[in-house]
């Protein structure tokens, strides 16, 4: 029943079509996985998400085990019935925010976090051992372990489809020395979260394993040998993925040559819209980003590069829409470019109403998933030879 | 075709059932208008708005003739097409607005707008005079000159069905002298209102009369006349309502009485439940309050006693819930109380999503027309003799 199966292959690259089945549902891949870290998607219903088009959401276990903590959600019959999703979804294992914030904030999100509950620049992170990670809550400045048991158990209790290894989100100023000894131990943190997995689930839930190894060939080798030599469902890349856009797309392109084709792939935390065409072009079958619901909180509705001009996104509180009666996007079926103009949205934004940024989250969860079935339908029809369909879908979205 | 038919007159009290039709639907009353103060009902689509079994809506002239500007909405094809309702609205005159921030600010509404301003505790009324008010805008402290005519104007532009004639909000506390001039100064607005509509309207706006004379019941008696006495298609109790509980509904009582009984009325800014009540008890057709969307947010949930303890308000903000699968009301067919637990709700809260008010808003939304529907049923099945159906809704809602 839980299966990753291969619709087509692509013969001019590694993009290719998919079908990840879970207990809650089907997603056809590629596909955006919407962030509803809290275990809601910002400023939206679930209704509204869904009625987007939305196959999967993901939410933190790192967030969720802080408020309202995870037996809550347990109690609750689980993440799916808790937020009334009742669909596909995803938890990463804590790792990622509590070494982003831990080592004094990469993510912005955390950040935005930090600086709400006054731990601004403040390192919540107190002592990696082989054990897990000791930090600190951002709410309540608690002293709290976790370890690849307790990530598991606490994903178990939030009860998504699939769920993510524990593993250091080795840090992007580090040197190779430690970025090794970190690999290293997120392997052995793999092997016990696998193998936690093992012993103790059900066979609802599915682990993928995160790829790290940083900016380096032979660990990021090593990273993924050690995933494809154990029974993990898929992969997730995750890491450092370089300075520069070109060097991000390089270490994509390198890491995912390297795993087994047989299994899914999902890449971590991104979402511009020609990073998501390269990632596919590459082989990666899922993505995650917080982008569309937050640029939209600031006015940003992503839009075909021929609606807006030849830019992907439109910004809403410019006043040179404010008597434009047009909708965001003319070949967009979303619920608010059929029923919004975007001098009203533009007169929300002026007004500071929250329902600006609620209208333009769901015209873009709508975009995203519109952007993720042009892609497959390129790839679908694509016959490598006279019909360049792929290129069409690129050459439509892309700057 | 533009009219208010009685439905069923109580034998017992003032309360009555009625009927509005308007150019853009039917109104069942007594009726509760939410407010869509800047064009949006604060945090909820107008879809969810209607489906939470919405009549009518109302915005406000004074800040949509700030921003966007009236011009930019009679642009865009009025109200009804700019926010999505296409239902029957309401607009007011803007005169509330002006004079209560004017006079330092009595409606917290005002207030809070004006804090996010920096306008904090500022005197934005320039001048009262004969011809009309002169104002600072909170938006950009421009000086703007408001006269029942270019009140009217705005709301022509505007477009609702139901419209409000120019008055000064007479301030609670000033004497009788200045009650009185304030009161014989808002007929002569009156009159001037209601001919600008009468001349150049196209007879798809009804105009309301604004009853003034604070407490003074020979004041009240004076503006009441003037109203009866000239073509205004309904009427909206306004002004100073006194002090306490009891004296607001011994004016609103006594100001009822006075007027014609073949027109509609409409009590300005009042939303408790219990004086929904007596209001409709005194003979009241249609209520409005920011209040249902506003302690939404602040987490609070209108409820039936029963549900809560004897109370009217539940507060999902309160860490009693966190553990709560319930609905906020078990006798609740919103979509809010279908899909989501007081835990889930008590969680957002905590994490400070805004969509937690934006679920008990519909909740509270859909609670107050239910309500209303209660009401009027208890009036249609109470025969005033053995079937004490109006009691029973009374008991039902009032603690």
């Amino acid at each position: 029943m839980f299966s990753f199966k291969l619709i087509k292959q692509s013969s001019k690259s590694k993009a290719r079509v998919g079908r990840l089945i879970t207990p809650n549902g089907i997603i056809d891949t590629p596909a955006f996985i919407f962030c509803a870290t809290k275990a809601d998607v910002k400023g939206v219903t679930i209704d509204q998400v869904r009625n987007a088009g939305t196959q999967i959401i993901l939410s933190n276990a790192y967030h969720l085990m802080l408020q309202p903590g995870s037996s809550i959600i347990k109690k609750s019959g689980g993440l799916g019935k808790f937020t009334g999703w009742n669909g596909p979804m995803l938890t990463d294992s804590g790792g990622f925010q509590i070494f982003s914030l831990g080592h004094g904030g990469v993510a912005s999100e955390i950040k935005g976090i930090a600086r709400c509950n006054g731990f601004k620049n403040k390192k919540t992170m107190l002592k990696i051992s082989e054990e897990g990670a000791l930090f600190r809550s951002y709410i309540d400045g608690k002293k709290i372990l976790i370890t690849p048991e307790i990530s598991m158990k606490i994903q178990q209790d939030l009860g998504a489809d699939l769920i993510v290894s524990f593993d250091e989100c080795t840090p992007f100023h580090v040197d190779k020395k430690y970025t090794k000894e970190s690999m290293e131990r997120s392997k052995r943190w793999g092997l016990r979260s696998l193998n936690y997995i093992n012993e103790t689930g059900d066979g609802t839930q599915k682990i993928l394993a995160v790829i790290q190894g940083g900016v380096y060939k032979d660990l990021r080798e090593e990273s993924a040998d050690f995933a494809n030599n154990h029974n993990f469902f898929g992969f997730a890349i995750g890491g450092s993925l370089g300075k520069t856009e070109q060097e991000m797309r390089d270490i994509v392109e390198m890491t995912n040559s390297m795993l087994d084709k047989s299994r899914s792939v999902h890449l971590l935390g991104i979402g511009g819209i020609e990073d998501i065409f390269y990632g596919v072009m590459y082989g990666i079958d899922t993505f995650d980003c917080v982008s569309p619901t937050r640029i939209a909180r600031h006015g940003m509705a992503i839009v075909k590069k021929k609606f807006c001009n030849g830019k992907n996104y439109t910004d809403l509180s410019n006043s040179i829409y404010k008597e434009d009666c047009s909708p965001i996007s003319e070949d967009c079926n979303c619920y608010t470019c059929q029923s919004f103009s975007r001098s009203y949205i533009n007169h929300l934004f002026k007004g500071k109403e929250s329902l600006g940024g609620s209208l333009i989250s769901i015209h873009n969860i709508y975009t995203m998933n519109r952007l993720m079935t042009d892609i497959r339908n390129g790839i679908i029809n694509d016959d490598g030879n006279t019909n360049n369909a792929m290129n069409s879908v690129y050459k439509d979205w892309c700057v």
